[in-house]
């Protein structure tokens, strides 16, 4: 983002709604990233549709890298094609919100897409010739969760990646979910939370042993997992028993339990769901059988709340570079002509070198600036004030540290 | 996008579903564009989704010129929001989907966004002093059409872009609102389609005497709409009567009856809709007043969906440039070693170059490709053949024309 906060319509605001229980919603409120719209339901405002496309894209980076096509489905899902996998009614899918078209017809609105994307495959997929496909999106999904205190980490409203594969064999099923999981790693690691993020077993459902989750280590999380931090591997409590710990050779004692918060997983669902939905391909010797399919999800903005409840610190927000709205937040300190100009100089250079900017140029005392300036959580701040300019220098300080550097504007631009 | 066609999971089809009667997505759907969910109710696959992000950029770059900020408000809406402005009812919006809370609370589904963006701004604007502001989006409208027969030109859940003004004075209004009119004109020069649309005064509704409607002359539109072909302006039928023709200065004997396709609308509500929801501003004598709003949409899928209607001819789509989802068509004709080598060359230097490229490397027989090719409509098709490779050179024809020319590679790479 390359703004002057004179212009960007969003203010500072002292509170976040008094209903907001979340500390990553009431920090992401108070500082104009996001506008709670009603509990689990959130707006992203610029600031916040920045931080959500900067995550967007370096997961979209990781999915076309492993071989992913981008689609986008729908949000208005087809009654028949869930009630032949016996996933329509409240009963089976406790999350579901309906609604009707005016001739009384039932629709249901997106909480999942195995099933739509699944139909859709069979007007491309007919013959092991057709095989793998790999497709995602970044979905708007809806969810009717009976709580929402979360904030933007368990919405009613959320973005999510999902991403699908279909395989012709448990093999080239398998040799993709590895890749997959090492993709996801990559991920968590370009967003700052790689060392925190463990693969975790947890319950297969009805097809298969195991699923896995990706937990990132987080007081604000909703599930519980025992951590072997040397192999880096997790055990969901759902799942966690004696044969579970023996089976994957882990050793109880060095086990330790951990709150976590699940951004992202992955499942296997072999044959089943494409046999009840109809998608059959045919192998080399002509028989038919049913595509293999892998499910991949990753919470996107979900993602964006857990960042925001670890980073964060009693000042405000603390974004990591690969994904914070912009790389410099530089503060005029008053009006002297001089200082003006110099504060446009940088801002103009800093543009050119080709980094996003935020620059404050209002008309407020110095002490909501820096206020500002930490709430809204940009990695790099620059002070420009008659100090600095009598120096010949810039005030450079990190939002992660207390040191402050006096530095020139090559030096700046160049360290960045 | 850059992509082999033998990787690409979509196929072209033979046929589009039965029920689909509209011309625009019975193409799309053929050449893998879009898949049909349900009637009005559209996927966008790989080649799709391209074009919608082709035509949403241009917009946003058009939007960001006259100082929109971008953001992106909630599906999920209030009801206790459009009851203050009287707009909740089926009697007055008569597009709702509407849903609920496993509580029961009742919940609508985003047909439009004024109420919510409306209500978000009172956060954010307070004095004169932050006024004016302007906010845009791209955002998925569900709305549920009784009819939905013009295949992704109306549809029950489609992509727009919506901006809303904020401005403290009718006259800031006005100036803005007369930017934006300039900008849509922009766009839809940019996308092919300037010479072919008309700026058409509209009903006001109960807000304004006219609206102002941007109308594609279209045989597939559901508008009628009278034209003054040398002045650039038109009149919708729902207010063309001889006072109207008088106030506007027309002559009615130079309007030409003609059918349209809204692709654009820009609406002012004065200060009503803002006071109904409570944003007030405090003015320079501080005084409350309530500010002026303004909206102003493009229906991006729609646009696409005319595009579609006004350019394909019997062999497919036919794409303008600036919004194609590749610049080159590339088919490798058989599978001689050199013609392998010398597709794959062309393929790898105009990447190289900076292009996107479709390269068809299939196994298929030449017809087949051919008609792929035309099918999906990229601007210029590229054939390597044992004929080409043996006279030294590619075999080029845009998509529009019939002629072919033999060129090298860097005279193509030269041209583009």
């Amino acid at each position: 983002m390359i703004m002057k906060l004179s212009q960007l319509f969003t203010k500072t605001l002292k509170d976040a709604p008094a209903d907001e229980v979340a500390k990553n919603a009431e920090l992401l409120i108070r500082a104009g990233y996001v506008h709670k719209e009603m509990a689990g339901v959130y707006a992203y405002l610029p600031l916040g549709i920045k931080v959500l496309e900067n995550i967007k894209q370096i997961v979209r980076e990781e999915m076309d890298a492993v071989g992913g096509q981008e689609l986008i489905m729908t949000n208005l899902q087809r009654k028949e094609l869930w009630e032949k996998t016996d996933r329509w009614d409240d009963k089976q899918v406790d999350v579901w919100f309906k609604t009707q078209l005016q001739n009384g017809t039932e629709m249901g609105l997106a909480w999942s897409h195995e099933e739509p994307i699944t139909d859709m495959m069979r007007n491309h997929i007919k013959s092991y010739k057709d095989l793998p496909v790999f497709v995602y999106q970044f979905q708007t999904k809806l969810r009717a969760e009976l709580r929402s205190k979360s904030g933007i980490m368990r919405g009613r409203e959320f973005v999510m990646k999902d991403m699908y594969s279909y395989t012709d064999s448990e093999e080239t099923h398998q040799k993709f979910y590895d890749e997959t999981t090492e993709a996801y790693h990559r991920i968590f690691e370009r967003i700052g939370i790689g060392d925190i993020t463990y693969t975790t077993f947890a319950s297969g459902g009805a097809f298969a042993e195991f699923s896995h989750e990706f937990q990132t280590i987080c007081e604000a999380g909703e599930d519980i997992i025992y951590v072997d931090e040397k192999k880096k591997l997790a055990i969901n409590e759902e799942v966690y028993n004696d044969k579970v710990i023996k089976d994957l050779k882990l050793d109880k004692t060095k086990m330790v339990k951990k709150k976590a918060a699940e951004v992202g997983n992955i499942f296997s669902f072999g044959g089943t769901k494409c046999e009840q939905l109809g998608l059959m391909f045919t192998d080399k010797e002509g028989k038919q059988q049913p595509v293999i399919l892998g499910s991949y999800g990753i919470g996107i903005t979900r993602l964006m709340g857990v960042i925001v409840e670890l980073l964060s610190d009693g000042a405000g927000l603390v974004w990591p570079k690969s994904i914070s709205p912009a790389r410099l937040h530089i503060i005029r300190v008053g009006d002297d002509e001089e200082v003006v100009a110099e504060a446009d100089t940088v801002y103009k250079k800093a543009k050119a070198a080709g980094h996003e900017v935020i620059y404050d140029d209002r008309d407020e005392r110095m002490g909501r600036k820096l206020a500002d300036a930490d709430l809204m959580g940009i990695p790099t701040r620059v002070i420009i004030s008659p100090q600095t300019v009598k120096k010949g220098r810039l005030e450079v300080k990190e939002r992660t540290s207390d040191t402050v550097q006096l530095v020139s504007v090559s030096e700046l631009l160049s360290e960045l």
